[in-house]
Formats: structure tokens, C-alpha cells, sequence
């Protein structure tokens, strides 16, 4: 360390360590410090576990998401003609609803520049199920990305390395040292990349339950509540909506699979809970935006085919082909009901597992991943399954990996007695909305 | 990481992150993959920081040990005529107990093999004192430390890489991510090294006050039970006195100063704070060898010259010149009373810092010391003084740094009206014995 530096990162470490308050001095020190490597790898994880430990209050975690903001680029939407609305999952299992989300909110002339990301780990990434599309491609630059939003009205694409630059730096180094579980961490994480981006309004989708990130309602809505205040603090005008994630969204997880159950959406078809999370959001993104529609409104342009066309110009747009044939995977295998009776639990995690297993998902950043991959649903929790008939099907490249799969499926599926009552959890869990 | 690893370092973190404790097979693993390079420095610096703040059972901690001390070699004192015993203080300022202690345990038939380190901060090291002597030399093979303890009776080396290498390189990483100061740590760190060296018995000098690592008696009692409970359950006879180190030990702190000041103590002389320890100290290695020795008897061996003898003949058969004069620095400044009264406070870790500003001690481990500089006191805790009578003499080679040495001193200094009752603390605090 030079004799030039301002602390020295040990003394930020202790602090943080003995429960004191970080001053915004050593917060913007120590994240401008470990971007231009000062602060060591192994100084920030340690930092980062006294964090996860010992938490941080309000104004230390916008300072450090500011501090991340700092750290890189910023854009700058005020050039296009409609305001602009964006929404972030946690992620889930069989989230797919970006993929109808974006152009159907499009359609109301409120344009969505999504920046995203590829999966790691059970959940899927839209990046990869986008690149199931034959020809599309998920780089673009930022002169691209404004000309399309001006266009079409949406963009899924991948986030430029020039956002929040830290973030990365410190995502990567969390990944590997058990700090990625911090509500402090993990707000600055997201909102420091929406908030570079320049959005004008976000609406985040907090998945709660045995898939999602957050297992319990109580430190989802602690997540929502940081992330709601770091946005509006920010001048983002910021809603949450926690959301279930015990069982998948969907009949489908996997890459081409999700796309064509999106497609299906996008005609004035699919499965009910995705239907009715995209229309809720986009009545979120589209309010936020100060440009309120409402829901019937807004579950016109799935049945009429305005959606459809901007999702085929949205596709087309990045050298996709939205008539193209998808993927499907060379090899399947049924998993079928072990007896009569109500399906009660169809566990989110196991079969983001059995998906990702699949090959549907990567276990290392630098893994391809199956276009055709994944796991296809027949029956959700509530619905009424006989023995012998398939609850599930597996789709993947590589028959090796289906015994894996299975196996992650273990205790995951239960089928109660012929008319034992059981209603399905709502979709929407909650909302917390900063304006 | 390669697939045959036995665990993930991430799930280990996680572990104690979470509150659990780890299994004997985690901690064998982790230790092992660390030293191997297999568990990243941030890897490492993150679970060093969990247990820091989640602590770790007595059961955890021995495995941490053992787990340590497997990563090196082990070596054997067996083959000696007599038994051994050793001691080891977690530092203070003021010090220099080893130099008078190891002869005169020698001088009753108890080999004392003293592996020491250099200093780092406000404590001076054992080695850095001893290479004032002209010629002295720390570092010696095996067989040369097994033939002077066999001869001589008394080693102080320097300790060889070979023991418990992956302590070193974890105390490396402590220093730098602020997790020095967990008692888990600390505790296996001092142990591992002195049950691979293969000790028959330890007696711990635990420091107490704003002068050692720990500044409260109840952390000190504590980590000084978790070392007895260590060096117990490895078979080593083991016991900790607790000692005060609220003000130096003795009149002098600095590499040559302090030297000067132990041979006073092996000719029948010395301040009588140095001189009650070291026998204190004796007593207890010797007892602890399972070789009784009375306080008198042992008192009686510093006055009639036998453990001169012996500290003459330690000296000499590691290069030095026990009769050459050592160096003196070549600039003084004193410090003087500024008001008649009784001495109330000489704080031990203010003149610590001074004497280290003065160039006794290193800011980085690559640096050099200078053999004279230091601090040379003339009144203790207790003591009378007289306004613009010196208190302190400072001493350097390199002038342009008294005024850095003197500001370290503001505070460290009190003086009460004259006729003030004032009692100095004991040296010896409390007694914690395994055995």
C-alpha cells in the first residue's frame, strides 16, 4: 500500500468487525481502493464477512452502492422519446416472464432497457434462454441499445463491463467466499447496476421460497425494503413485489423450453401464473413510469398481438429469427406419479437442480450450456395426478445425466390422498413501493 | 479446484458463517487445502473472519491444531539427556525474560529449546535483542540445537520453516485482514508451534494490559485456558501464569538496552519486577518438567554466577562475544518530570510505540532494527520523582525521530501530588496450570 492512501484496509476491516459505522470516507475509500487492486482480495472478503456478520445501516449501504456507481460508467436514457421502466428478479426457477415482460410493456410506449445476465448455479439466466433463438445476440453496444429502445421500445441485453465495474470485481470474489448471502451486499450488488444504468422507474421482483435466493418472507421483504430505499434515495422511482418461488413458474425450466412457453404467452396462451405475473408487473413498470394502464389493458395487447409484434421486432432486431425452429434436446425420460392423489409440493429448488443438472445450467462461468435442456411440467401443486401417468419430463443432450437428475428430485415431488383439499400459494406475496 | 477434493472451501465458510460447528474432516481438509494453495488466501481470510466473530468450540480447536501442526514436521527431544521445558509470553514491552530465564532453568538439569521470532510493532522480539551481540547468530540446524541443549542445556534460535507451515502462512494472512485477534486463532497459532516442537512441558507468560495483545484479564484468562486445555490434550505439561503488562517490564526496552539489562539480572542484580518473574517463571518451567526446584534455590543460581555461567556458555556457542561491550545509539534525549509527585502511570504501550519509533522495532517485516535504540526508564509505578528530573532517556541512531517517539509518550505519563498512596499492580495476576 502506498504512503499516499487515505486508510489502510485493515482498519476499515476492524471497524466493521468490533460493529462500528463505516464513515463515507472509508466506504468510498475501500471500494475505489479494491477496484484499482490497493485493498486486496483477501482484505474485501474479510470485510465482506464482518459485513454479512454485523450488517450495515441506510446510510451506509447507499454510500457503498454510490461508492460502486462511482466506480464506472453511467447512461444516460434522457435522449429517448418515451421514459424508460425496468425490472429485476432475484431469480427463480422457470422465470422466464422478462422475455414476454419486455415487449408487452413496450407496447404502452414506455420503453424497457433490460440489461441481464447468464445463469449460474439452479436458476436459469435469460441471456442463455434468449440464445436458444437461432442468430440472436446478446452484445450490443450502448448506440444500438438507445436506437432500439427509440424502435422497437425494448431491449434484452447483456450489461456492458463498464457499469459498476467494482460489482463484478466484488461479485466474483463473493461467489467463492460465502459472502454472497448479505442483504447489504446483495441490494448494492443489484441496484448499484440499475442505478448506473439510468432507469427512470424499476420495479424488483423478490422471489421468496425454496428456489429463490431468500428462503422466508421476513428477509425478502428486509431485501425489498433496502433496495426499495437505495432506488428512491437515488431518484429511481422503485417498487417491489415479492413473489412466490416455492414451486416453478411455469410448465417449463430450461433455455428453449422457457422460450417457447414465453411464445405461447405472448399469443394469448400459457400457463396462468405466468400470465398473470407478467400482466402484474408490467401494470407495475408501466405506473412507475407514470404512465398507468390498466390490467384489462394491459391483458389486451398479450390477446391481440401487439405483444407479439414487438417481442418479433425485439428478436429480430438483434439478429434473432422469431419464426426460427427452437432446440429440442436428442433424448427425454418421464418422471411419473408414484401413486393416485393431489399433487401438494413440486419443489422449486429440486427441479431448478434436475434442470440445471440437465444441462439446462452451467457450474462454472466458463460452461456452455444445453439449448434443449431442461425439465418439462405436467401437473403443479393442487392439481389432481394418477399413478403411473408422467408428472414430469426430462429433456437433455447427454442420457448420462438423467439418473443426477432424478435424484435431485428426491423428496422433492409429494402426492397427497385422492380430495385432500390444498390451495396453491398466490403468486404475489406482497408489495412495497417507495413514491 | 479440482473434483477430487473431499469438500468445497465455500461450504466450509459457510459453516461457521452460519453458527455450526465444523466437522474434524472440514478442518483436516481445509488446513491441508490451504497449505496445498487448494483454499484461496479470501477463501481463508473469510472463514478466519467467521470464526473470529462465531467463535469455535474446544473440540474445533484442538482439530485446528493438530490439523497445523500435520502440515510440518515434528521434532523430537527424546534423545536427550534431560527433560525439557519451555516457555513462551505473548508479548510485552519490555521483555527480555527469555534472555535471564533459559540459563537459569538450564543451571537445575531441564533442557529449554526457545524458538523465537522477530518483532513486529510495539513488542520487541527475543532475536532482535540477542543479534546485538557482536557475532550472535539465530539461525542453527536441528542437530547443532540437539547437541547445545545436551551441552549447554539452553537454545534460543530462531525457529526453523519447518514447523507448522501452515500457521505461518495463515498468520501472514491474519495480519493483513484483521483477524488476528480471535482466541481460536491466537491460541492454535502459539500452540501448534510449541507441541510440533516436541516440548515436554510449556509454561505460557499470558500479558495483560494496554502493553500485550490482550488488554482484559478475562480475554487473557481465557485464551490462556484454551492454550493450557491445548497443550494438555497433546500430552505437554502445561501451565499459563497471567502478568501484568500495564507498564514495561523492568527499566529498559530496546535490542542492546535490554540485553545490558538481563545480564545485570544474571549477576545477582537488575530491577526486581524482571528479576521476580524470571524466577516465577523458573519455578514453574521446572515444576512443570517434573523437576522441583524451591524459589530460593532457584534465586540462589543468579547470585552465585551459575546461570551467568551459563548464559556465557549459550551465548558463545552460537557465534557470540559475551564480553563484548554492546552497541550504544549515538543520539540520547531525555524526558523530563514536569512536576514534583508520585509516578502514577508509565503506560506499556505508549513507551512500546516509542521505542519502536526510535528504531527498535520494524513497521515491516523486511526491515532492520537498530541493536541500540530504545527507551531507558528511571522511575517506575510507585516511584517518587522530582519536577525536571528526567523520567525517560531516549535513544536512537536517526535524531529526526525523537519528536514522533515523544508524541507516542503524551498521555502515557502521569504524576500525582506528592504523598499520594499509590500500590503497583503484581506481576503475577493469576495462575492457570493443565496438570
Amino acid at each position: 500500500m502506498s504512503g499516499t492512501e487515505k486508510f489502510a484496509a485493515v482498519d476499515v476491516i476492524i471497524a466493521k468487525r468490533d460493529g462500528h459505522v463505516l464513515t463515507d470516507e472509508q466506504i468510498d475509500w475501500v471500494i475505489d481502493a479494491y477496484t484499482r487492486g490497493v485493498v486486496a482480495e483477501e482484505q474485501m472478503s474479510a470485510l465482506n464477512m464482518a459485513i454479512l456478520l454485523n450488517g450495515m445501516n441506510r446510510a451506509e449501504i447507499a454510500r457503498w452502492t454510490n461508492a460502486m456507481i462511482a466506480s464506472g460508467e453511467r447512461m444516460d436514457f434522457s435522449s429517448l422519446r418515451n421514459p424508460t421502466s425496468d425490472k429485476h428478479s432475484t431469480g427463480g426457477v422457470g422465470d422466464k416472464i422478462t422475455l414476454p415482460l419486455a415487449p408487452l410493456v413496450a407496447v404502452f410506449d414506455v420503453a424497457v432497457p433490460q440489461l441481464s445476465g447468464r445463469g449460474l448455479g439452479h436458476t436459469g439466466g435469460t441471456l442463455d434462454k434468449l440464445e436458444s433463438i437461432p442468430g440472436w445476440q446478446a452484445a450490443m453496444s450502448n448506440e444500438a441499445m438507445l436506437a432500439q429502445l427509440d424502435d422497437v421500445g425494448a431491449v434484452i441485453c447483456q450489461a456492458g463491463s463498464g457499469l459498476a465495474p467494482a460489482d463484478r470485481k466484488l461479485y466474483a470474489l463473493r461467489d467463492v467466499t460465502g459472502t454472497v448471502e448479505a442483504i447489504p451486499l446483495i441490494a448494492s450488488s443489484i441496484m448499484s447496476k440499475k442505478i448506473a444504468e439510468g432507469t427512470g422507474a424499476l420495479v424488483l421482483d423478490v422471489k421468496v421460497g425454496s428456489g429463490a435466493f431468500m428462503k422466508d418472507i421476513d428477509r425478502a421483504r428486509e431485501l425489498a425494503r433496502t433496495m426499495v430505499d437505495l432506488g428512491t434515495d437515488a431518484g429511481v422511482r422503485t417498487v417491489a413485489l415479492l413473489t412466490d418461488m416455492s414451486t416453478p413458474l411455469g410448465l417449463t425450466a430450461g433455455n428453449a423450453l422457457e422460450v417457447r412457453e414465453s411464445v405461447e404467452v405472448l399469443a394469448g396462451g400459457g400457463p396462468s401464473d405466468v400470465v398473470d405475473l407478467t400482466v402484474a408487473l408490467a401494470v407495475e413498470m408501466l405506473a412507475a413510469a407514470d404512465r398507468p394502464v390498466g390490467e384489462d389493458e394491459v391483458r389486451a395487447a398479450l390477446q391481440d398481438g401487439r405483444a407479439m409484434d414487438r417481442w418479433n421486432a425485439m428478436i429480430s432486431a438483434q439478429g434473432g429469427d422469431p419464426h426460427a425452429e427452437l432446440p429440442w434436446a436428442t433424448h427425454t425420460q418421464e418422471v411419473l406419479a408414484e401413486e393416485d392423489g393431489v399433487l401438494t409440493k413440486l419443489d422449486a429448488y429440486d427441479v431448478g437442480i434436475a434442470a440445471w443438472r440437465l444441462g439446462a445450467g452451467r457450474a462454472r462461468r466458463e460452461d456452455s450450456v444445453q439449448a434443449g435442456a431442461g425439465v418439462v411440467m405436467h401437473a403443479k401443486p393442487g392439481d389432481t395426478v394418477r399413478k403411473g401417468e408422467p408428472i414430469l419430463t426430462l429433456h437433455t443432450d447427454t442420457p448420462e445425466r438423467f439418473d443426477r437428475a432424478i435424484e435431485a428430485l428426491e423428496g422433492g415431488i409429494e402426492i397427497a390422498a385422492p380430495g385432500t383439499g390444498f390451495t396453491p400459494s398466490d403468486v404475489v406475496l406482497d408489495r412495497i413501493s417507495g413514491f
